[in-house]
């Protein structure tokens, strides 16, 4: 007889989990008749005794009352980090308890023993809610698009950094007004570091990557590079020459050739991605079969991971009823090879500042065109002997080393009064 | 002991069938290694003999040689059409074989039958590929958002019509010359009917209705409303008012009432589904966790479509190996309501063809203003006494059975020359 009534634990009762608790009673009776399942949360635990107020009748004293219950199936782990988090999953596992959790920075980090030893208890991982909030691109990656060979996906992964970008670019002010506004907002951790420097959308980028190709790289592997040294002066121009500019996790696929990198890069205005906007994530995901495809939604936010949580926890207590196993396997093809970030090709936006008189953009051009780096466009404003004027130039693809070795050189230049402004681009998406 | 071979039989070897066979066994091995499962395609049955020959060494000469085939687990159904497929279909499931199918016809009719019966058998329908392409819009509604009260979906789900209005916006030409070209381009069927007066996009939006409310309805039941009658001129006008006219799908909640119609909609260029063009389909979700989300995909063509066939094969499989049975109802909640399209309120688009003489406008604004219909801008472009002009109007909400007894006045005025188009507007929707 299969076994129709799973018990869940809950450990974290922060943004994430208070509202997958609510949202989960309140929508129990809704599931059991879609499923036949009736999913009871059994136990709660937060070290903070103020959060568990609201669920006190189900309240634990310790987490090991849910890692060491026999009658819990399902430990939801939403308390962010990697070290109690760590210790808590895996005492999960070892206890055969499938685990549901939305923890970017445990998976990237510890997914790889995580994955295998949950596999050799047979019991099953969700983490649908560790990247892209409410966006279902872990199950449309795994199960969804199987028949396809993938070929790129890029994505804008942190609500917070995309924000901040929107705002510089509709109100016209600086970095730290947009990250001051996102503070106040409480769309920014009191520490912003992770998320503007780049870490969060390379942790995100690498578990899509892993689960795609069956490859975890560490973040210290891929260049990655955040939106804090973006100036409001760049988001204009590239406005003017038709681009929007974005914080991406980019990777993509060539043979067994493998790319990884974490940018703010320049979008065509028509292409979807660049009109989403404030907290929003999207995914953009190339395949053979699929083609060109697209996955927008609330990126941030407790109700949105709480979406994804719900739905892992229900995925596997369909899972559990059944009374078996099925493997899901992270499948390395190939041998895969990550392409070492000087031999990356891709499209350049550069801002030169130049004094301005004759002869410059010559000297400019030179140096490019001796590092195979060809010029598509050219903005050069002002007209002003007296200073130095902004030279905006974007290029046809060029591979990265070439583009290091010839800022380097031009920035060498005595008419080149400020080191130049390098930002990615990426077109052909759609 | 699991089962960890499945076998299946494929009905119908065109444009779907075939890319489904032929990368279904391109991807055997990696899906074998994902899921622990391989999967075999046993037996092709296709009526033309030319279309089997490159599936030869597996063909049957009957249908019944797969639907009645011990061994086979699962049906693929790619014949299309309510007939056959009906009687393939339902012989399959009455067989114990679990039928994934792309057939939008076949279950916007028999839905409600053929689900039930599935359930009585333990047996399993998978049908991913029958709205929206590669878009994984049924398993995001079922699976996914399954933690959600969704109140709206609103879809533009037929790639021909999608690109007859692409065609029609950037070439400026008219209805008859984009159908002309989505002819040459084999986007569209010989017999175009059932795109270009929106039945298709109606089948589809009654199957994402039915796996949400748990509702079947008839596309006799509900308003719905072709492109075979939209101007080129109305598209510039809505162009030059910062809107793009699509066709969509729309399904609303509120309480326990529905709404469901099919028509030409206006849609402010900022919106993502604005930027949807050519072939491609897009499916837009308001829900209460996820709030707004869109997926973006190819909605045409047999790979697109192969895409999700394969995913349906695989899901269906693991579940089949599992020796068990998960059920998966589509549950109204409420008894729910279908809104008489009269009562729908939304925004309007007008192009009255009027005469160009003072008063014209006072008299119109008064027909609406007593019939509660409030405007919100208007454009008159030319001044020509001589002839009758244009005068687009655009509206604040409105009712459906208002709108209709005023517009039917205002044709009555005699500095009416035709009658007025009416096309209907969406937006706050992102």
């Amino acid at each position: 007889m299969n076994k129709k009534f799973i018990n869940i634990g809950v450990i974290g009762c922060g943004t994430v989990g208070s509202k997958f608790i609510e949202n989960l009673i309140i929508r129990k009776k809704f599931i059991a008749e879609k499923t036949g399942i009736e999913i009871n949360i059994l136990k709660v635990f937060d070290k903070d005794k103020d959060k568990i107020i609201p669920f006190k009748d189900i309240s634990a004293k310790s987490p090991e009352e849910i890692i060491e219950n026999k009658d819990i199936d399902i430990v939801v782990e939403l308390i962010g980090g990697t070290d109690y988090a760590y210790e808590f999953v895996t005492k999960s596992i070892e206890n055969r308890k499938s685990v549901v959790t939305a923890n970017k920075a445990l998976l990237s980090k510890y997914g790889k023993e995580l994955f295998k030893k949950a596999k050799e208890k047979n019991v099953y991982i969700g983490f649908e809610g560790s990247v892209a909030g409410a966006i279902p691109i872990i199950k449309s990656l795994k199960e969804s698009f199987i028949g396809n060979k993938i070929t790129k996906i890029l994505g804008i992964l942190n609500g917070t950094t995309n924000f901040i970008l929107s705002e510089m670019y509709y109100k016209r002010i600086n970095f730290d007004e947009g990250l001051e506004i996102a503070k106040k907002l409480g769309y920014s951790e009191a520490d912003p570091t992770l998320d503007i420097k780049g870490y969060d959308t390379g942790h995100k980028i690498l578990i899509l990557t892993y689960i795609t190709y069956g490859v975890l790289l560490s973040i210290d592997e891929i260049f990655f590079e955040g939106i804090d040294k973006i100036e409001t002066l760049d988001i204009h121009f590239a406005s003017e020459l038709g681009y929007r500019i974005k914080l991406l996790g980019i990777c993509k696929k060539e043979k067994e050739n493998i790319e990884i990198h974490i940018h703010p890069t320049l979008l065509p205005k028509t292409h979807l991605l660049s009109l989403v906007e404030g907290v929003n994530n999207a995914v953009y995901v190339e395949g053979d079969l699929i083609g060109k495809s697209l996955f927008y939604g609330e990126g941030a936010g407790g109700k949105a991971a709480a979406s994804s949580v719900i739905s892992d926890v229900v995925d596997i207590s369909r899972k559990i009823v059944l009374n078996g196993y099925v493997e899901e396997n992270f499948i390395n093809e190939k041998k895969i090879i990550l392409k070492p970030f000087d031999e990356v090709e891709t499209r350049y936006y550069f801002r030169f500042t130049a004094i301005d008189k004759p002869g410059v953009l010559a000297k400019i051009a030179k140096i490019l065109g001796e590092n195979n780096i060809s010029i598509s466009s050219v903005i050069q404003k002002q007209d002003n002997p007296q200073k130095a004027v902004p030279i905006i130039m974007l290029t046809h693809k060029a591979k990265e080393k070439n583009v290091k070795k010839a800022i380097s050189n031009i920035n060498k230049l005595d008419v080149i009064k400020s080191p130049t402004i390098i930002i990615r681009l990426e077109e052909n998406l759609m």
